[in-house]
């Protein structure tokens, strides 16, 4: 399986995740550019791999201030700021930086090495964690994950993350334990991680699949095929209230209409305690031009307004369960306290 | 503004839709190959709209059994047969047949051309109907349309019809009416006939449109941007069951969550009193390189398996009002009666 980014011949690498699932590039992130690049265009995406990458991409950016003799409490600073400054909504880049952060803190700027070498052990901590937890949340979903249809949204697979994935870990757990699952995959437009990401994931693992459109979601629940819906997240607030790609929503009121359990799952350090609940959580935008095409082919009129909110959120009251490495969690929930 | 299918030079011209907004192609129909290619292919759709250019493709395959000299009963019955073939949802197609089909019961075949100008009154009394009747719906719909943010879905306008159009009908008659109103477009997938033709025909007529991916809707409606949802219909059960473009069930749901009024827009004769209820309208299922990709690009892996159900059946419980030329009909519907 692919990691969406690794450590490698000490160098940061990533798989591009705009390219798949036609072509598999391996690129090395060789500059603060490359990264900040990499998480904006989307090249690694998913929360949890954001984390991964962030740690990874403070090394680099790092060391590359301790070659250029501009290694400085202030320059480090900025190395975070910048890369804080990627992407708004998942809450997991700014836990990944505050834990490089406190590297720094501790290991101060005076040997440039020393410190590059405390935030590398750092940088794979967080990969390797994740690499665990990832298990855990897939035996505590495995169990309550109903047999049948599973609808998924987006892509909260390996390459989400730095080990099997949340959801899509989930689901990979259960079909080892032997539960019979289709999934049905929402191609969750406008960049179709499910389309490019989630089938063909799911068509490696050899776990059944069926790619939808995101529209097609209801009729399938209304012919009785769907029993359970599983989704990553992006941030979720104390009160349970998640952020997670545009479209969540969408499904967990159509899963409630329908009496279909809807599910999330994603790491603890996904929930932002300091947030009481979702109005709290700041939703991207991004380009028009995502929702007028996609890569060179466009559709709609050049000048079409478009509204892209690259995420929505889905009250708390609308999931049936939080499964994070801690376990199953229910409603009502209460990160904060 | 283009006319969907016309009767020009003697000759069936149509619009290639499926080229559209970027090339306005206008096509003429020398064949019956031609019209079964161009509503199979969708270069003509939307109910209506495949209803009238049914008539004079009539016309023209009639006229060349003609001067092929094999004008009989049983090849025209052929061409019906053919034409009916092309696609099982919309009723339109079927009812616009069987209005040709009494003509040449009533003409016989004796006489060829007084056949075909028979045929061809018929087909531009069922073109000159739909315009007047567009207009109709129009008046019905924009008296109930609320003002503020008006979402649909597909395409329900003057391409879609032989007029001004259905939903789209009637926004643009509230417009015109002084109504402020803002269209939120859903771009439908897979044909994405919202992005291609709903925001290109709305920014033609001067009315404020932005559009989304269909999984945005909900969010948009959570965000209270959203006061009604129209759309058309390809076929009405007579219980008001209705079978739309694939993704309309979805709003009704959602609409029906978010408390806001969900309305049908379609000339009487999509409603089939031979069907009780919903379940037994037949549903298109189209070629699973639709949902892989758009046109020439592809997205999804090669052999992704795919389910693409055309329309969806949306109950009439969840419908606000159904919307012909006869008046807003409220439930319970009867139309059988």
């Amino acid at each position: 399986m692919l990691e969406s980014s690794r450590w490698h011949d000490n160098n940061m690498e990533i798989v591009d995740q705009t390219l798949l699932p036609h072509e598999v590039a391996i690129v090395r992130m060789n500059t603060l550019e490359d990264i900040e690049d990499a998480i904006r265009t989307l090249k690694i995406r998913g929360a949890p791999a954001i984390g991964v990458a962030a740690g990874y991409g403070v090394v680099v950016a790092v060391r590359n201030l301790m070659k250029t003799n501009t290694l400085r409490l202030d320059s480090i600073e900025d190395v975070f700021h910048r890369l804080a400054a990627t992407r708004p909504t998942a809450v997991n880049l700014f836990w990944a930086l505050n834990r490089m952060r406190k590297v720094v803190a501790n290991t101060g700027v005076n040997d440039g090495q020393t410190l590059v070498n405390a935030l590398l052990r750092e940088a794979k901590a967080i990969h390797q964690e994740d690499k665990e937890l990832c298990l855990s949340i897939g035996r505590h979903g495995a169990n309550i994950l109903p047999e049948g249809g599973i609808l998924t949204h987006c892509h909260a697979g390996a390459l989400a993350t730095g080990g099997i994935g949340t959801a899509v870990g989930i689901i990979r757990t259960a079909h080892e334990m032997g539960k019979s699952v289709h999934v049905y995959a929402d191609e969750t437009r406008p960049l179709l991680q499910g389309a490019r990401l989630t089938a063909w994931e799911l068509e490696q693992l050899g776990i059944p699949v069926t790619l939808i459109c995101d529209n097609m979601a209801a009729f399938l629940m209304a012919k009785g095929k769907i029993q359970g819906a599983v989704v990553g997240a992006d941030r979720i607030a104390s009160n349970g209230d998640t952020a997670n790609k545009i479209g969540t929503y969408s499904i967990a009121v159509l899963a409630k209409h329908h009496n279909i359990p809807f599910m999330v799952a994603a790491p603890y350090s996904t929930i932002d305690p300091s947030l009481k609940n979702g109005t709290e959580i700041p939703i991207e935008e991004r380009d028009p031009a995502e929702v007028r095409g996609f890569r060179n082919t466009q559709w709609a009129p050049d000048d079409a307004p478009v509204w892209n909110p690259a995420f929505d959120v889905t009250p708390a009251g609308l999931i049936s369960a939080i499964i994070t490495e801690t376990g199953v969690h229910r409603s009502p929930y209460n990160f904060g306290d």
